[in-house]
């Protein structure tokens, strides 16, 4: 005879998280495991009730081993649902928007029912609900037009989009901007943050058949211009730019792909110009005519949002924070474009796991264009 | 019956140039030319008498014309006696001492017989006397135990050396810095200069069959540690580099060289550190990980002096020569190993033209090992 929980079961399971017990190929060691209710919150937290949770390509990476955050293990889990007691879990994910569901003492200014994202880094989202620090959340305010996904996707692309064009380069209105992976969730966000500043795009993004269509999109964001990696290998381009720009040197080339066409779009810049990376979807390293340093006075530097949130003040995350709803808000940074993936109540942890595995497999082709979404554990 | 100048004549052409109508292999495009007394120095200029003037690489991608800074030609040249009267000639050499030699009107804080360096580049050093802005000039003290070698080479390497130690990262003493190129003229400044704020150095070098004396020759300078680049190759350096520095982070590499062992050599980098290029001897692009950039905040930037020289009040230069004039007369600043190449008053045009040319081919060859200084028209 089959064996079927009884609604009791049922009952004492309520939550859902994605754990690993150890690093590895995400499509294997991924599973979905089921667990009972949060105990009330302790001092100084708040129990949370994630809403959506992003799937990053960081994400894949920080299962995998190979990302320099390592997450902690999370304690709370019942190990024992594991298989192994002794193994530690970890919950998968790092972004996401969750509600509050119960205050602990000593928190203030958090409410039940308040709308959180998190600004420590791998606090583990792909979850349910769990017990967050109340310092390691930030409420979110519910501003009109701003929505699920807006708040879900705000704490990693948005604001490495926005940092990158102020930390670096003064720029003013009319100046330009150049970036490769125009495309890219943060792609999308510099073309809009930019034109919300008077900034103009130059874009470049990767050969493809229906480049028409992505350059529409780009442009309906508010790109000035979109190129393909291709046209950077033909000299007139360097002229064709100084018509558009009116001989107005670019200062700021942002780079999240690496290898030749970022060589080529760094010979594109003026003088005492900086190319910040923040990604290296080719997998081909950096590589750049010492000349360009010496005699261009170019500085190459990085970009990461989690040492941002680890550097900054609550006041300083909380500002950016207010400038990104105001921006999304007003409709001047849309939502990304996006799939939501319902793991529902019903499913057994089989099918749940099944069908995460699967989301990371669509991830890992890299040419999925749509940011997946984790809803899980709905009614 | 063969021609032999009068005495007249011979007195009429006190003077000699090194120069070229137009850019090319120095070797080739290279002559050196006789012309006649200086006139009286127009206001707030003065006449020099060069004394020593040193071929430095730089000088020979100037002659090629692959050098961003271009040279003027120089119109108070005789152009009949370039043989095209219709041709610029342009006077070879960036760095020297001169002897002041007469004072032009409204000239303050210059006299005859003071030692001057040159400040502004590619003003044509490679000659016996010309005309030069008082503002182009700096004086240098007199100071006891700094020689006409020191003072001839203190404007391009030293400076370098110094600024690259000072104006990236703030060093206090025990701190360590990296280099590649250890053994060239900026390198064993770097050396010195370091001994003498109590940096240690991490130097490498080349894999040559007299490493052992190089090696000693390096560290009677004060290197803390000289390794070939073969060193970067094995695993066990940076474990042993740990023990070296007690575990405390590298936050600044200085490379003239470029290519692979330039990649290896900054992976050992701390993270927040700088990679500051001044040279691309290995003709070799720069190539980085991204993930240093993002994940260990490294910086990559380039060092010209030239443009320090442009940038900087003539306080700020003044200052800074001061400072080297110190470190040399206090012996904590050596003469460059160099060879002093004289051109005699009594050897012809054509016999003095092969002189400069075999001094540049054996530059060339990269492997000299000494800075080349020419003396012109020693009577």
């Amino acid at each position: 005879m089959p064996f079927f929980p009884t609604k009791r079961l049922l009952a004492q399971f309520t939550n859902r998280a994605v754990v690993y017990a150890q690093h590895g190929d995400p499509t294997k060691v991924l599973s979905v495991l089921s667990y009972g209710p949060l105990p009330s919150p302790p001092s100084n937290t708040v129990n949370v009730r994630f809403i959506l949770s992003p799937v990053n390509p960081a994400d894949i990476n920080v299962i995998e081993g190979v990302y320099p955050t390592k997450p902690k293990p999370d304690t709370s889990l019942r190990s024992s649902a594991l298989g192994s007691s002794d193994q530690p879990a970890y919950v998968a994910g790092n972004e996401g928007l969750a509600e509050v569901t119960e205050v602990g003492n000593g928190v203030s200014g958090l409410e039940k029912k308040d709308w959180v994202i998190m600004t420590k880094p791998q606090l583990g989202t792909w979850c349910s609900s769990r017990n967050v620090g109340a310092h390691d959340v930030l409420k979110v305010p519910r501003a009109p037009g701003l929505s699920e996904v807006h708040a879900a996707t705000m704490t990693v692309n948005p604001p490495t989009a926005y940092n990158m064009l102020q930390e670096f380069v003064p720029l003013k209105e009319g100046d330009w901007v150049m970036q490769n992976g125009a495309n890219s969730a943060v792609g999308q966000a510099v073309i809009q943050i930019a034109a919300s500043r008077g900034l103009k795009t130059l874009n470049f993004v990767r050969p493809r058949d229906d480049l028409a269509d992505l350059v529409k999109q780009l442009e309906a964001l508010g790109a000035t211009k979109v190129l393909t990696y291709d046209a950077l290998a033909d000299k007139s381009l360097r002229k064709e730019l100084k018509t558009w720009t009116g001989g107005r040197d670019i200062r700021l080339a942002l780079n999240c792909v690496g290898g030749q066409e970022t060589t080529l779009m760094t010979r594109l810049l003026g003088s005492d110009a900086y190319l910040v990376s923040y990604g290296a979807m080719s997998k081909q390293p950096l590589s750049l005519p010492t000349s360009l340093f010496i005699f261009k006075n170019l500085t190459a530097r990085g970009f990461w949002q989690s040492r941002w949130y680890l550097e900054k003040s609550r006041d300083e995350q909380r500002r950016l924070m207010n400038v990104l709803v105001n921006l999304m808000s007003q409709g001047k940074l849309k939502e990304p474009m996006h799939e939501i993936i319902s793991i529902s109540a019903k499913e057994s942890d089989e099918e749940a796991t099944q069908k995460v595995r699967d989301v990371i497999a669509k991830s890992y082709s890299g040419r999925q264009g749509k940011k997946a979404l984790l809803r899980i554990n709905v009614e």
